[in-house]
């Protein structure tokens, strides 16, 4: 599918690499809407899964209700244990940095592997991570928002969204030039 | 500046619109962490300034004060008339949504404007909003994050953020493949 692009056209990557999220150092109680906004702009962007260290429950299954109407696999995943997470995967980790070398030299590299793994931190990030990490890598050398890195690199990975909906979503929109249309429909069961 | 990318090369736009952002329907109280996430990625992805409805003075504050320590001219400007400001919005009026357009049919034409408006509404967007916007525009046909989309937007208009950080800096990120490294300056005065 050909995106538009403002200055030129853009295929969708053949074989854009299967990406997953972990998002390390959620504060239960305080960060929930923007780890919310976080899962949301990740399923969306065709992240297959969040790893949520610590786990939260409640909002895992906000999530699943989101996934039941509006379709897709997407899943919340509990990492109590992030370094089992990052240690263990089977691609490029990388952590999503002010501090690291720019998107715009790593993303080439990143979009030669099968699979990526984003690690975003919160307020307090391990120092570790930046050394268990493939890349380090900086959407901007400036203070800004973990939901808009993630947005971003997913979308140069795998470009943007189709119409249509998922699959399996009992609730599909219309696009409207202006207004709202949403259809429903049964679920499988 | 040529940015990397996963199926191609994509340019700069010579001549990127100018863009500036309206967040209507702000919660003093229960939206300052999502509203200044989506002031600093507004001004990480080159957006001018961000009009906010209701005021938040203290909001507004806290961006100043990064802005002078990271440079550049980004504002948080208050908006107690939103209506006010789309109706004399001299460019495209872009409201984001999850009922629009989609983004990769509308993106070619925004574009061909000098200046745009992204608009995005809070937890009851005015039904006045999707008549008086240029444009309705969805990023993805699903529920996701504000801050996303217009960073989504932002990027697809404007491309990546370059290195080297915002005039009259006094502190900049030089990138590092692993660790941080801050450069501070001494302020102009």
């Amino acid at each position: 599918m050909a995106t538009g692009s403002s200055g030129s056209r853009r295929k969708r990557p053949s074989k854009a690499p299967s990406v997953e999220v972990l998002r390390v150092g959620h504060r239960l109680g305080r960060d929930p809407r923007l780890t919310t906004h976080l899962a949301l702009a990740a399923r969306v962007f065709g992240a297959e899964r969040m790893f949520l260290h610590p786990s939260d429950p409640e909002l895992a299954a906000r999530i699943a209700q989101v996934v039941r109407r509006w379709g897709g696999d997407f899943e919340v995943v509990p990492a109590d244990d992030w370094k089992k997470v990052v240690r263990s995967y089977d691609g490029a980790v990388v952590h999503l940095t002010m501090y690291g070398e720019s998107l715009s030299r790593v993303l080439p590299r990143l979009a030669r592997f099968p699979r990526v793994l984003l690690v975003v931190g919160g307020a307090k990030v391990p120092p570790d991570l930046y050394r268990l990490a493939t890349f380090n890598v900086a959407v901007g050398h400036q203070p800004h928002s973990e939901v808009a890195a993630v947005a971003v690199v997913l979308e140069r990975l795998r470009g943007l969204p189709r119409s249509g909906g998922f699959a399996r979503a009992t609730r599909v929109i219309v696009p409207q030039r202006r207004g709202k249309k949403v259809v429903e429909r049964a679920g499988v069961g």
